[in-house]
């Protein structure tokens, strides 16, 4: 309400005093709105929900979808068939930027438009208050890590034509190594840097990064492709050193940070690689780190014309979709409430770190060193089957079919071929890790709760094997879980990355 | 409520009779559901947004974020921080497919991969009722046309390794052009084959695609790329004998049908391409042909496995987002629904191009004639002013400001250059169209009160014109509206595609 | 979004022009706005959902309970425990009005104040529409129409202390009698005037009328209770005449006009009473007229302070619940939907009415001839069983079971004893009507596909009588359907009014 | 979905063991709902939105206006004209029970009526939490507690029809004084007790009740009307000995409990006072027990048929409207939520109480010792200004306009004409309390927050008036704020209850 219908409304209520309490109860609205615009930073404190929804409400109103005397006669006017699908959209129907490029505003979508510049904005606010201080540009898609990452091997493909070979250390995520492998019938060529086994952690073997850079020729390789979160015993890259050796040979260097936001080692690693080395660009998921729905990402870097230049390789403009999951929820977090989460999580990795530990020695297996992982963690399945790989198997299923989601079981000597390329020891990151494991992980969002019922389901189950060896028996409910474990299907619930 | 939950209820009523009346009310909800779930089609008659909504949560109550007794310890557990959040997406956050595999069910969400599992189904059935009646396999993304052209083309060079020609008949937008292009570095190469004026018409140059098959060679050409749905005075391909060179020479024939599924002479071309000769797949627009908020698009064919070839190559799972837009809508609208839809887009086009005409007429213009193009019009701009395009373009801000969506006029002589690429008049699909035009379309979901509307602004502007002419004036209202119309800013709402 | 906050919002997007056009479409929702404040008026036009959601925003961040600085050190802040109730109510939480005075402004609610006074303006100017153009003040009170009468008839007890007699022409609805008999104890005495039969119609018996006046002595009678809309064969009150006798002998009158607003016909009686009579208030409920759900009426007169006194017995603040809805339909349908919806029920009338009559004729009965009544109609049920009632309960049992709701069937000689007093032929308004016969009736909101529905199943009952009967046997299915057809179970669906 | 949905799904997933899994996620919520159902008690743990959702639609379908095939041909069909309306009913549109009987099953109504059964069981099982352990019987009515409490009394009347005093130890409430009042034209007449003090509280003169029931004699009295929760330095009733005086004289006895659900002290006076002596019903708000807006109130008692009594003297049907709000907020509360709300309050009672004593003792004003009160608190408003109450007025405004609400500033000697009484001292509830003062209270439901705030505040305006008043100054400010704080407008906030 602007001032004149503040004026009408006094009239008709014939109260001025309350009705100018009431004004000044929207003024504070106002306020709020106005310090967001000029400042384009996540507010301190989060808002309320009816505060960002009348913010939503004033923005769909500045699209011309909702124009009351708007009149399309195109072929794309933001036109909705239901009610429930309008609504559930705050009527921001139309996409931001142009078809063709997204990093232009959309002219039909004013209210669209200013919704992902906002969002673009305290998303990079977030990423410095997350560790990365020294960030200067970043934007959101509507897609996940994976595609996110053939992105920018796609820009870089502009830059350095002639290149075609990825140097990447080795982490058994499918989508990971498809980033490269969706091109790569285009050109691109995977090469995979086994890890070192030090204790039980799986780290980066510097060496062989430098010496294959060295045996490619640097104007050969495209970019070295390092990943940060990860699930344990493998650990982030040594991100420094990386980046000194990108900096020392003029090689792109392109970040996989998945669900590293959450862990200020992952974004000090980050901070700290670019500060003394080269990283061109980090990418990190939406839904892991900012706990929306799955489907989104955030592609940053610290040169603003590199980023930019990604951007328009993006061909579509659908952005604002999950530009707005991720604006709600940093509005209704506020920095606070998001440092609130970044300090639970960590406190939740050492409660299940600490009982993890206590349940595996009851069981005569132990937790595995991992100190440089800051959110997997992996115990020892040594002693719950010696023969066979197939009890391990069964503990996954069990823990599946008991509501346990997440864990994972890594048995040893999986083979797996991914586009015509062979993974011994698939999933464990290492040809032939010493012994077969569980992981396990304290992402953000996860309660005391989770880790109590997951300790007690896991328990339950190690008990029953024991009980069952002991008999020289076979577990029988399983079959009445699942009946058709076939090895595909027991294949599902392990990588259910 | 199952029959123990009943049972209680009467209990609780202490009347029989009525809550077998509530039972039986019940019951036809779950006779709806069952039909949908056993055909997998589109129900004939819409569900109010009371089914709809209750079908939802029966989903999202299967997915294992909302079971009440699980615990989580991944990375990835469809946490949400945000009520809003959660309630805009039903509480449906995990996405469906894994990581790495859109076509695998994803083990922690039953109840999204159900949902996208009859969302393609539905998408399939109305294709069929749209026209293409041969139709055996298609599925949504969440990325608009573009993106999914370049998802096709990637997935063909696996099997054409070494073509790297895409044939494409000119069609002037830039996101058509640039799905080759993104990928273009990387090896493909359009092939522009300029269209031939036939009358008013712009037509496919069937012999010029032939002839530069032969002088390339077949074998290196990976597809020919043609358009149905696009702005008059260009007309859809001559997709039969297109077709029927594909399959003569044995090369892959993708259509982008962006908005042709509104029209029924569109998808009657794709049946009969597929009938008589080759089409792989297909590529169609969710916003602009099912009403729902831009970034979704549907790839279809006539061959399952290569239509999941393509779905293995995006790499991505979030797909579910689009499935839940599109599955609402058409569950709420029903075949009638649809159907009805494209029975008045139809009748709207009638009296958009008679009125149009009138109007043309009495400005001393006309309605180009373009009967093959069953959306599009144009209306000529001849005399508007004999002496510079700056007048046309002023049409169109002076139609922008007042608030008529969707128009784009149409300059002589426009050039740009898109990735290195030189397009002489661009915007009109030509080298030299005659004369300077004006565009409207009459697209599903347009109401007459969109027609009377622009008509009457348009008939003011074009007066307005008319009578500063005369003075020898300038159109001085341009400069009250939009201050900084530089070239720039003026582009920006002609492209506005 | 005030002016500071456009101009942040400029700088952000970079692009003033799209902004302004954003800006522009602000305004036309804020003129709309103001029209409605300054006007008071329903307006032309109904309101999207959009404008209305931003509308109740608006109001709402205007009551302290949504202050941002608020801090409550009373008993009743507008604290809500839970998100769904503080979302369905729109954070509209306090009520209006102070307790012990709903005209009052409640300080800490200007939002909801504005929105209770709108909403009266609103309905006012509504009633007018409708018909009674004279009418001067009304307020909607979150009770029926039963307890909104004895509201009425408490507040003339105040101006009339001796008096307490109720002057009331016979209808057969519990509510009605009720409204009188609740306060029975204390004073009042409802005087039954049976109605005469003119034709099939039962008229008021205004010489009665008259006469009971002069008997009982005019300064002793409290009111005149009259009732426009009403069941078949009972027709709307002989309303001038009614009024003018109330002029004329100095007694109040208070008019029921349940859901007579939806008819011209018993708008004009009203209208013309009040003009050559005397009427005091009509009172008329919210659900049946404005299509909301049960619960609310509105208190009607042509005297403010009258109208003003009754509101002041009111004790409670809560009115804001009924305003709420009728605000939001009214803004929805605008003036314009309002008396579309009219139309469409009085053809409807019309349509159910032929149809009904020739049904009738197949079945050799006939449809009651009650001109007068504009909304209810009866058809004769004298031939379904001549010797017995229990078949014509049957035929009620048989519709309710089909889900024909608000049919209702009378039978002859029923008897009721309401509050002490017993009503001979209770349902049918009179002692002895000369048959039995089933009601039917053209309410707001109806569809033609409810009528075709309705005769369809009817005339399925009336075959399967014929059928049995012709065998000599009772109707069977009755038994399968509601097992426990005790009589009260049967009395529970006739009376369901 | 029933056990047939989940069989075509499993055919259409092609995964039986996820299908599965996601069965099992449905089956514990049906469980849910059938532990509620059969026990009708709230249940210890909240439930999440989810599944309080699902139920409510689960209750809407089985309402005939939801029926698929259901045909209206009555005049009250549920009809709903607004989307908006419909969906924050969640498409419960009809009533329950019958008109003119409350207490009837609604035949067009079981999802709304058992609704409305279980709200009924829900709040009779935290009334029995929250201390009145042996209450049998209770209603939730759609009005606040005046209007109920009169009903009560109708009630009464009907079972004594000579009596005409209500016994009633004054409380300075407006609205407990109308409920006897709206109908005193009638017949009631009210008697007031004046209260006696003792140290600083005002206490129920038990010899002076006991005395004038004598001179009245126990016949002519209706009953006593006494009251628990109210502001200090009043206290609750000397509840016990009041009902041993009823019991001997056999008098009805009513209690306004209005928020004392809230208080373990008032509910004990309850069960202390039923089990004793008598107490016939204890009626208490909706809003400020249980955190739903305003407009309701819970009648409860000890014996089921007089409760039932009660309910048939409701003519209204509109009763869901209250029943949906409280039960969505107790099933999401859970007994656990409940219980903790009433932990948190009495803390916080605590927290306001030493932190306002310490506050007092800053500006030589003390806090009153009202032990007896368990929700209220005063504090002295003595030397803020010897002179003038108009001082004591102006902190209320200024209070006010600082968005405190609640907090109520008492001058001395305030007089009230209410329908005809006279009041001296009226808000202090006695002719001559020897000071001004201010209340606060800790009601259900505060934080911390507002206490911090409100000290904040209140302090800054007790140095503002130390300040001024030692230069001899008017507070200018005020006139700032509320320019027209006319003597009635200052009232205004003052009775803000």
């Amino acid at each position: 309400m602007n001032v004149e219908n503040f004026g009408a409304s006094e009239r008709l209520l014939v109260n001025a005093a309350y009705m100018r309490q009431g004004a000044q109860g929207r003024r504070a609205h106002e306020l709020r709105l106005r310090a967001l615009l000029e400042q384009g930073k996540c507010p301190e404190d989060g808002w309320d929900e009816s505060t960002i929804e009348l913010f939503l409400h004033e923005l769909a109103i500045m699209d011309s979808n909702n124009f009351l005397g708007n009149c399309g006669v195109g072929e794309r006017e933001g036109r909705v068939a239901s009610g429930l699908v309008a609504r559930r959209h705050y009527r921001l129907i139309h996409g931001i930027g142009r078809s063709g490029d997204i990093s232009a505003v959309q002219p039909k979508a004013a209210g669209s438009s200013l919704l992902n510049k906002l969002t673009n904005s305290i998303v990079l606010d977030i990423l410095k208050l997350a560790g990365v201080r020294t960030v200067t540009s970043c934007f959101v898609v509507p897609m996940a890590t994976g595609m996110s990452l053939t992105l920018c091997f796609l820009t870089l493909r502009h830059k350095r034509p002639k290149a075609k070979y990825i140097i990447w250390p080795r982490i058994d995520q499918k989508s990971c190594f498809k980033s490269m492998i969706t091109a790569a019938g285009l050109g691109f060529e995977p090469v995979v840097i086994e890890n070192v086994l030090e204790g039980d952690e799986l780290r980066t073997d510097i060496k062989a990064v430098e010496a294959k850079i060295q045996d490619l020729g640097a104007e050969n390789v495209l970019c070295v492709h390092s990943t940060t979160s990860c699930f344990a015993p493998r650990v982030p890259e040594r991100l420094e050193e990386l980046a000194v050796i990108c900096a020392n040979y003029d090689i792109p260097h392109i970040v996989n940070n998945a669900y590293g936001v959450q862990s200020s080692k992952c974004m000090h690693l980050i901070q700290q690689g670019a500060r003394v080395g080269r990283i061109d660009a980090f990418i990190q998921s939406l839904d892991k780190n900012f706990m929306v729905p799955v489907g989104g990402a955030v592609i940053a870097g610290f040169d603003d014309s590199f980023i930019q230049d990604i951007s328009k390789m993006y061909p579509d403009n659908s952005v604002y979709r999950s530009s707005l999951d991720v604006l709600i929820t940093l509005l209704s977090l506020g920095e606070s409430g998001y440092r609130q989460l970044l300090k639970e999580r960590k406190e939740m990795f050492s409660y299940l770190s600490s009982q993890l530990k206590k349940l595996a020695e009851v069981y005569n297996e132990r937790l595995l060193v991992t100190p440089h992982n800051p959110i997997s963690l992996a115990m020892t399945l040594e002693n719950l089957d010696k023969h066979s790989d197939m009890t391990v198997t069964q503990l996954g299923s069990m823990l599946f079919t008991r509501q346990v989601s997440g864990a994972r079981v890594v048995p040893l000597g999986a083979s797996q071929t991914v586009n015509n390329y062979t993974f011994k020891g698939f999933m464990s990151h290492t040809n032939n890790y010493p012994c077969a494991y569980l992981n396990a992980a304290s992402a953000i969002g996860m309660k005391k709760q989770d880790v109590d019922l997951f300790l007690k389901r896991l328990e339950k189950c190690m008990k029953n094997f024991r009980k069952e060896k002991s008999c020289g028996k076979d577990v029988p409910e399983i079959d009445n879980c699942i009946k058709d474990t076939s090895v595909g299907e027991t294949e599902d619930y392990k990588l259910q990355s």
